[in-house]
């Protein structure tokens, strides 16, 4: 499995992806599922990707390929909004069915992808979106300001408590840290190496892009001080009257 | 859905559920998902429930049914220890299974369910089993102290790390609440009110047994001040170097 979240705020977005993969437990592996489309004072798109490993590396390979195609058709390079750019990676998601589907039913294996794109285009606001296996897709609101893909649960509480649309984007890649601690520990599915990404509201290029590894300092540093904050947190917790 | 928590610990067993059940969003209720069986001095045991809703009750009916029967048969209160009653649970799933499965194949409806059994039989230790819709079972051990069936990710984190078998009855009972709480936070389907027993270890009856509504002191004070503390310990964690 996977886990990935996008966070949406006004100071900018912050995306943070795991990079485990599994086929079964026996076979495991390490593989990207942050994607970078960057061409600096124009746009910043980021992909983050979760399901059939098969079938995201093929979405991305076709995204990738038509940057260069000649006509410039289903160039995320040249979409002139960023519903445009979700509507590519539909569009290539759905390709991509038209391909594999039937093939993959064959061998009983569901069609599982999915996507959240986020990023800004010159001329807009920063806008982040959740796109399903079908090419359909859903848009980040005020009210709604994370996407979250694959291994979703363990982490989905601590960013529901922390995260609103003043959040800095400090406090919110900081929250993304925790939230993935919390998944890493519960499922073994996820883990290490991380790729974030940072971008600040309106400066169309990426703040800051890093892939921090097991033993990264800060993420360690996080690790411990939180798992040791909220065992005094609970410890400090009136007991039950009844127990 | 539902959530629901069984824990083993030296000191005993405690078992929270709560009691939303929904068929879509608009048709919410309530129901007990915790069943107490006890005939103090001689044994204490609690079912917990979860999945389709006709299917859980008509386990716990048959179950129940059982208690009068002539021969003993099926009957939990005869059971000679918590394997014998997990297996007579697996024989009323299937049971069920046998009667309903090919009606509701027919309506596209899911054999959905699942059962947490915890308890203690004179003349063996406590012991806990979680039990699948096929009406097969685990047993806990020493190095899993827990089973949730339900919405299980969002409460897990916190468990996997406050709880170890040397844990107080009282701090299993906090951190089921604490877990508890999560989980209705980030899941609609999980609702109060809750059910908790709480079962000593050796005593054979039931230390406590309690029901708590939405409007509960004690779990009030629990989610305010967790939610405070989980607030200042994420404050308090230093901020990313490259933000």
């Amino acid at each position: 499995m996977t886990y990935c979240v996008g966070m949406m705020m006004d100071e900018g977005l912050v995306f943070l992806a795991d990079s485990r993969t599994n086929a079964g437990v026996d076979q495991i592996n390490s593989f990207r599922k942050l994607t970078l489309f960057e061409r600096a004072g124009d746009r910043v798109l980021v992909l983050l990707s979760a399901g059939n490993l098969a079938i995201t590396q093929a979405v991305i390979a076709i995204l990738k390929r038509r940057l260069d195609a000649e006509d410039g058709t289903g160039n995320l390079m040249a979409a002139k909004s960023m519903f445009d750019a979700a509507e590519l990676v539909g569009e290539a998601l759905r390709f991509v069915y038209a391909r594999d589907a039937r093939a993959l039913k064959d061998h009983n294996v569901e069609f599982n992808a999915s996507f959240v794109l986020g990023g800004q285009i010159r001329g807009e606001a920063p806008r982040m979106f959740s796109i399903y296996a079908a090419g359909n897709f859903i848009e980040a609101t005020d009210d709604t300001r994370y996407f979250q893909i694959g291994e979703s649960k363990y982490g989905k509480p601590i960013i529901d408590r922390m995260i609103t649309a003043t959040s800095s984007l400090k406090e919110a890649a900081k929250c993304a840290l925790v939230s993935m601690d919390s998944t890493i520990r519960s499922n073994l599915s996820v883990g290490p190496p991380l790729d974030m990404v940072l971008i600040k509201t309106d400066t169309l290029s990426v703040h800051h892009h890093v892939r921090i590894n097991v033993d990264d300092e800060y993420f360690q540093t996080i690790r411990i001080r939180w798992g040791r904050a909220l065992r005094q947190a609970f410890a400090d917790l009136p007991d039950p009257p009844f127990a």
